[in-house]
């Protein structure tokens, strides 16, 4: 049995603690946060109130804080030679103050209030000692399929990579969604293509699953899309993402 | 029972051969091609090579070829008032020579090889005549959940918006698949995440579900991202993305 206090209250933190909350062979001892109202989804029993001093001997510490409390969190609990661990992507470990540092980085977007199962989540892990190596690793293993060990360096590049294909994919949901509204249609009708566009991934490479005007140079349709597009940042980005299609698609022949 | 003859052995004509071959309220008489080795999956008892001629009499003919083509197909099938249709999101309906003339656009990306339950993919139908737009709704419904008439005005946008849902979509896939490559680190493991950003829209819109360094200001994470990308044309990108994203949430506020 694996025992866990938790520092945060968040987003991440509140599905850390389902996922261990689930599971016989992780037992969460506290949940620390700066305020009682976001507490509630974790219950009564684990709620400790800005209170460092009092915490209970745990094998690990997990910090789901912000990227920019995770220095100073770590400060204030690196005494007692404890097990730091942040779960941030783009943050290095050694920004973990003390000797005994890692990371459990669970490798997903999530949405207050869904639940979704963390055995398909990859959990990236590191840690400056092969005994926390070893305990992540066990931890991690505990609830999802795909543990890995990787380095600070690598990991950040995930995370960028992560920025594309989440963050400036949700964007170019957006403006699509912004097509629809000013032209009255459901923005529901594309949903069908959405999901689909993300899961032929399953079976085809990314390069091999590019259509579109950009893909097939039709310089007809892409002028007549920029004709249609009013705002002035969306055409740049309509022409430098045809570009960029154009250019990935060429270097190739 | 609707007839129909197809025109086209392509990757649409393929997935509408396959919907309508299982279902039993229509009926494929003929599927018309350029070529013989193309025409395979769709069974030796329905091929006519380039035979405009000998078609046989058919409620409605689907155009499912090229965009470039449309005009001279329906040019070399408009005599006997028959109804031709064009299954195009992007390509106006008007496009289509010979008087009666119509749309059955299915909302989606297909992959050759990979069936899709068409009951979940919208269809958009246009149709110069009442006759031919009840013909098509009761075509589509046949096959899909979700039909709708939609003017090619309105389609042409939905186009449009489907080219930043999957086209760039696609893209942001494919630069995130090159920082995994790059840092030999498995592609595999952006999946998850990948899936989870397109049914998150199940339950949040795109400005809801929008997370990142862009969103929330994070100058010192945005940075050093450009630092990390080595190629000009993807450091625009990322600076073009982050503003429009900066742009679109300030804009609400």
């Amino acid at each position: 049995m694996l025992s866990v206090v938790l520092v945060g209250t968040g987003n991440v933190a509140e599905h850390l603690f389902h996922a261990f909350e689930d599971n016989e062979a992780v037992n969460v001892l506290a949940v620390m946060g700066r305020n009682a109202l976001q507490q509630h989804p974790f219950g009564e029993k684990f709620l400790r109130h800005t209170n460092y001093e009092n915490l209970p001997q745990a094998d690990i510490y997990l910090l789901a804080v912000s990227d920019s409390a995770i220095a100073e969190v770590s400060e204030r609990l690196s005494s007692d030679q404890r097990f730091l661990v942040h779960v941030s992507g783009a943050t290095p470990m050694e920004r973990i103050a003390g000797e005994r540092k890692g990371v459990f980085y669970p490798l997903q977007t999530f949405t207050k209030g869904k639940t979704l199962d963390f055995k398909d989540i990859p959990i990236l892990v590191e840690a400056n000692s092969s005994e926390l190596q070893t305990l992540l690793l066990e931890l991690g293993k505990n609830i999802s399929q795909t543990v890995q060990v990787v380095s600070s360096k690598k990991r950040e590049k995930l995370h960028l990579a992560a920025v594309f294909a989440n963050n400036f994919v949700n964007h170019l949901f957006a403006i699509s969604e912004t097509i629809c509204i000013m032209e009255k249609v459901s923005f529901d009708l594309l949903k069908p293509l959405i999901y689909e566009t993300a899961h032929k991934l399953e079976t085809l490479t990314p390069k091999q699953a590019q259509t579109g005007p950009a893909k097939r140079g039709d310089m007809e349709t892409m002028k007549k899309h920029l004709s249609q597009l009013n705002d002035n940042q969306t055409k740049d980005l309509y022409t430098l993402m045809s570009q960029a299609i154009q250019n990935y698609h060429e270097k190739e022949l």
